[in-house]
């Protein structure tokens, strides 16, 4: 099995019971759950039986000490998430408004996880490290944008893989460098992994054909493009394959797309055909929206090969 | 009517809907709630009818227009509360133990409130100022503790008067500096305003008698001593005055003190005869403990007389 290594943020998220806007009064509200896309991430490839490990940072506090605990129940190693003696855990809350929208409140940027740097620890850990995920929400502070390119680095100098997960907060959308770093690391990828509109994100083409076909000429093996509802695609040279969405539920879309990500780069390293990646990355995905809280739908694979039974889906 | 400044945090709290230890895994919440020892303070004595400014910052985020709109609502001069543009407003989640102490996660150093410097609209309402409030929980980082210990200079140089709530927070207990800071603030102030065991935190004497006895030659012209249900006594070269507690079910103890220091300062600068002073002012500190959320139980003058006259004690 490989090794995967994600490098990002570790928060909780605080979800508001009840549709509306904001957080301008007080109301009910339920947390804290474990969160952060790369901390999602790494659960559910933890639990998917990959040896996964996360490099961040987490205050010395209860949201530190719940997220740790998370981790090292699913699996991950945790040896390169340093506990900071002065800046707390970082967080997020939540809240629906009636038209799906979602309305946030951050301390991330200023959080133990905003100032990780590759510690000793962490260094072990890219030492051993096969595969590489990055994700762009995880690109929000210099030292974070800086020990994910060193890592890059590292793990490709020792003839390891890395996927990319643009994964864009609208906090972090236009921050200074954002856009030249975001294009250093297409450019270094294997697999890129958009979603939505994210695929024209980094292209000068605007339709979704020359966007991929750039993309292509651009770095990864790869595209794959997640569209929610509408499936998920993947790209190469050779050609296309379509995988259909699965029909579920939708509780909390939060986590969807990190699920997919991990499963698929799990299924993917494990040589696992192609057609089957796709099916059973995208009953991760589906299966992360149907549990409340961003990590609550991570699934093992006799899960996910249930559902996909159950839906009449045979992998492959 | 004399003009009173407040300078310090301001927070949101996040209450645990129930008892039990720490926040390390998903629990009912009720918040965001507005609070800030500080800004309980302000929001106390504008009640009263009393001018008061406050110092302060907040992020730009829903916690931050939360506080403000409390504050304004309720008359607080909010000209000098800055907006941060990049550090999120303060936070503070809290949860009762069964055995009635309590747990928290707190986001206060690092936040907006933290870096607190004195603008020119700080100075421009220093420049108005007759009576500055000091709080200990305020002088957690070296800006805010440089712009009381400023505020203090400039309001005692135009011949206000300045009281000290010692009012510590566990996380600030034994920060390099505090000691001194904090004594060199008693020296400086008008009334000193500690709670039970802080009476001998900054006296050479460990007694009740002596550690009065020795704070009246080091500084403060009176100390009055909070002592919960033990009621308060107000201590000069004169004598000693007591005020027995009023009998309240308590539901949410945060905020007693805060509202008792604002009601007490408010009724001391009226020149109102203190022993009414006293009534009143512990009436206040009972009613804040009757409402869930840390500023909810403000109450108005009419409030105050109604409820000690409810309870039998005509003031004075």
């Amino acid at each position: 099995m490989r090794n995967i290594t994600v490098i990002g943020e570790i928060l909780v998220e605080i979800m508001a019971d009840s549709p509306g806007s904001g957080f301008l009064e007080p109301i009910a509200l339920t947390g804290p759950f474990p969160s952060g896309a790369p901390a999602i991430y790494a659960s559910q490839a933890a639990r998917l039986g990959q040896p996964c490990a996360m490099i961040s940072a987490v205050g010395n506090d209860d949201f530190g000490r719940l997220n740790l605990a998370r981790l090292a129940a699913d699996g991950v190693d945790t040896s390169a998430i340093a506990i900071d003696p002065d800046l707390p855990t970082g967080s997020a809350f939540v809240r629906y408004r009636p038209d799906g929208n979602r309305d946030f409140v951050f301390n991330i940027r200023h959080s133990a996880c905003g100032s990780t740097t590759l510690t000793p620890k962490a260094h072990a850990v890219l030492a051993q490290t096969d595969h590489l995920h990055v994700m762009g929400s995880s690109l929000f502070s210099d030292s974070l944008l800086h020990a994910n390119l060193t890592a890059i680095e590292t793990v490709k100098a020792r003839g390891g893989t890395v996927s990319f997960d643009p994964n864009l907060r609208r906090e972090i959308l236009g921050a200074p460098g954002m856009r030249h770093a975001m294009t250093r690391i297409l450019g270094l990828c294997d697999l890129y992994l958009p979603s939505g509109g994210e695929l024209t994100l980094l292209t000068t083409a605007q339709t979704k054909a020359e966007a991929i076909a750039e993309l292509l000429r651009r770095g990864p093996r790869a595209v794959i493009h997640k569209a929610g509802a509408a499936g998920v695609s993947w790209h190469d040279r050779n050609g296309a394959l379509h995988q259909p969405a699965f029909a579920v539920t939708e509780l909390d879309p939060t986590g969807a797309g990190d699920c997919f990500a991990a499963a698929f780069t799990c299924f993917w390293l494990r040589g696992m055909p192609l057609a089957e990646t796709l099916c059973l990355a995208a009953a991760a995905g589906a299966l992360a929206v149907t549990r409340r809280g961003p990590m609550q739908g991570a699934a093992t694979l006799p899960e996910l090969l249930a559902f996909a039974a159950q839906n009449h889906r045979t992998p492959g």
